[in-house]
């Protein structure tokens, strides 16, 4: 027998239990941002930790933070083989408004092979799988083709304001050669992705002011610069018709899209079509020279998220206004750093800046954007993974948004990161009558199992990022 | 005796008797917006016919309108020479916040040479002046040098709803060769000024829409029209960095100033350092090749009054909004015509309208632009009539802003109207103690007699538009 027919076996034997023992996971009511759930969240750390014991896992520690603790655990005897850290968390989202919910959010239910509850699919589900294939490995082999290493967080679903300093302080301890991260998306029904990359964030407010207070359009009109145009100059300033920034040296550091990749994404048969209907729009808008999935993945944009200034009642007010505002954010891509694209910024803005008014630029939060290379052997044996059980071909995606935590783990760690999910857009995440398909739970435990062993062929030269 | 020494005796001699008849006019509450004045306004629409009376004004009618009543009188014997149509108000402004005041509003006093009293200056003081200036040389030589026609509303100060209409349907009563209206302000203290200009006024709000919803810029930013940006593009489109507005056959009907004009408001030595210290900026701003003057007296303008769209709360929200919207007005000036400038920046949004959004328009309230030419007689007999009085140059300016009920003469009646004041910027009207500079007073009533004297010796012929 093949060691996926044994996993699958295995898998199919014990399939009642482990979904038994899921149910009890989910019932507890790890809701991280409500303080009345403090004690639940004590409870979760744990169910996990008894969970990583029966595994078989070692080093097992409720790591106490500022807030809710991390749950670590590994397993270190695969001699020379590569070090696998599994990173989730076992807090969920509140279950507002609970009158919309078919059954209990905390009382599991099977209904059409998909199993409801909060965390079903986010992410104590996902989490779950990745201890059941260590525990299926440890059984049926009495070892681990990898060495692993699980950080589960309680604190995802508020931010994880305590992680970073976490991760900082326990760098020797994670160390590890690929971290693996199942709490992301498939690209649809029966359609594994893996996600490898992530857009990073930076953004100015921009305040412009003219004379010391509103004045009279009619006295002042054509003689005193008006603080909405000054701003608007600016604005319209940083794109060109297209939506190509023209913010010198912006795309200094844009990795360019490897043939290879935007291969991959046209291979997804992406439809325009149905996006356009999605959002109501009767023509999408980007930069030239790239599909929809490629702008919105691989390419930096500025945005501009908000506007003020002057009047915005109803009617007229022929007021020369004093005082205009905007905030913008750029979606970052690798190799752009937040810190020097805001610089860029400024720059533009003060060469920019029309005459007779002073401009005020304020610095957002900034976010790196993350990427392990598409043809990092990591990831592709991650998609050959996906492709052996769901017998489809794996997406290779990034996502347009940003997660920080996990550009901390690639900057603090400098690991490839794999992100491996198996939940579905349509799960109700963060809504009512969350969900996860059990097919992708099946298909999932044979999945990861069978990564472990992929990556044991890897050695540690090749998994360096 | 000269006719000016014989009005200069005549006036010294009654001041005290006209001083008590203007603050009981003065004392009369005729606030036109407030409901429970309206017994107020019949009382001084009655106390003004009565002057008329007594001044020896012919074919008195209080005219009862929609709203408050129009008091008219005439004098009409005055055989082939010139009729002047004098228009005034005899409402005031409300008067809070009482407590600032030092006196009672409607109780007159006489401070430091002022008359201090709600409607001193704005406009029953500069009324009275005309009435007794008739009634002098009435009383003096038995007849008027010119044929005089009154129109005095109760509305001016709630935006004159029903003189439109009241002027239409009364063309031929109201039929004259000049209008004189003394509602305006001098250019300084001791310094007179003839307005011959006013701009008019026409606007639009634009508002954008893209997407049918707000969308995250993560998952779309990049490759669906931000609907700021859009706006943002539009607007730009409309000036360029120096101020000239770029909106095709914009300035196509403009007047250009005519070299005396320059000349006149160069030598008024406005200080443009003043202004800036006024307005509180470092530099003035506006279309190249005209001084400050110019730009808000005879040169058009497109301000953007009120701008918004998408998230403008503290920090930062990751948002591509759905909306945006702003407000546009333009100041214009003769011989632009409103109805045209709407179709033309019409024509320009649809023209600079981005892809992937769409654009609605709508038109606000317009106003015409009016102007008497500067070398009119009646403007330069009115300088003249200040001179003699002053002793200094007359300032001959336009103003930036707009008087819709000025336009409406100028349109329906197609007369030179000539705006001849004697209040002082400084003197609080609309404010907590109004009050009239008694010079201007006393000055101003041999002007108004001098001017009647000066357009008798005019044709009607010469008078003519």
């Amino acid at each position: 027998m093949s060691q996926l027919t044994i996993l699958d076996n295995y898998f199919a034997e014990k399939r009642e239990k482990h979904l038994e023992e899921l149910k009890k996971f989910l019932s507890i009511p790890s809701i991280s941002s409500l303080s009345e759930h403090k004690a639940d969240m004590q409870k979760g750390a744990e169910w996990l930790s008894d969970s990583f014991k029966q595994a078989g896992l070692e080093n097992i520690v409720i790591d106490e933070t500022k807030g809710h603790p991390v749950v670590y655990a590994d397993w270190l005897h695969a001699e020379d083989k590569p070090t696998v850290l599994i990173y989730g968390h076992y807090d969920v989202q509140p279950v507002d408004p609970l009158n919309l919910w078919e059954s209990e959010p905390f009382n599991p239910e099977v209904r059409d092979n998909k199993l409801y509850a909060r965390g079903a699919s986010d992410d104590k589900g996902q989490v779950f799988m990745h201890v059941k294939a260590v525990e299926a490995l440890l059984e049926l082999e009495g070892s681990l083709p990898v060495n692993v290493k699980f950080l589960i967080e309680g604190e995802e679903e508020v931010g994880s304001p305590n992680l970073e300093e976490y991760i900082e302080s326990n760098k020797d301890k994670l160390a590890a050669d690929v971290i693996v991260i199942s709490d992301t998306g498939m690209q649809g029904p029966g359609q594994p992705a893996v996600c490898y990359g992530l857009r990073g964030l930076c953004g100015v407010q921009i305040d412009v002011k003219g004379a010391k207070g509103d004045l009279h359009s009619g006295l002042y009109g054509g003689g005193v610069q008006n603080s909405i145009h000054a701003l608007v100059s600016i604005l319209e300033s940083f794109r060109d018709e297209e939506g190509t920034i023209e913010v010198e040296g912006f795309y200094d550091n844009v990795r360019p899209l490897m043939e290879e990749e935007r291969e991959a994404y046209a291979a997804l048969g992406f439809n325009e079509d149905e996006l356009k209907q999605e959002v109501g729009v009767t023509e999408l808008f980007g930069e030239k020279g790239y599909t929809h999935l490629e702008r919105v993945w691989a390419r930096p944009t500025l945005e501009i998220n908000g506007i003020f200034g002057g009047f915005s009642g109803e009617g007229i007010k022929t007021v020369l206004p004093s005082e205009a505002g905007a905030k913008i954010t750029c979606r970052l891509v690798p190799d752009q750093d937040p810190e020097e694209i805001v610089t860029k910024l400024k720059a533009h803005i003060e060469k920019h800046k029309p005459a007779g008014v002073t401009v005020k630029v304020t610095e957002f939060d900034k976010g790196k954007p993350f990427i392990t290379p598409f043809d990092h052997p990591a990831i592709q044996a991650a998609g050959r993974s996906y492709e052996k059980i769901y017998a489809v071909p794996t997406a290779y995606t990034r996502g347009g948004g940003s997660i920080p935590i996990v550009a901390a783990f690639d900057e603090i760690l400098e690991l490839p990161v794999v992100l491996m999910g198996f939940g579905l857009s349509t799960e109700n995440f963060h809504a009512p009558n969350e969900h996860f398909h059990l097919e992708n739970f099946d298909k999932g435990l044979r999945v990861i199992g069978d990564y472990y062993n992929e990556l044991s062929s890897l050695s540690k030269e090749e998994l360096k990022k």
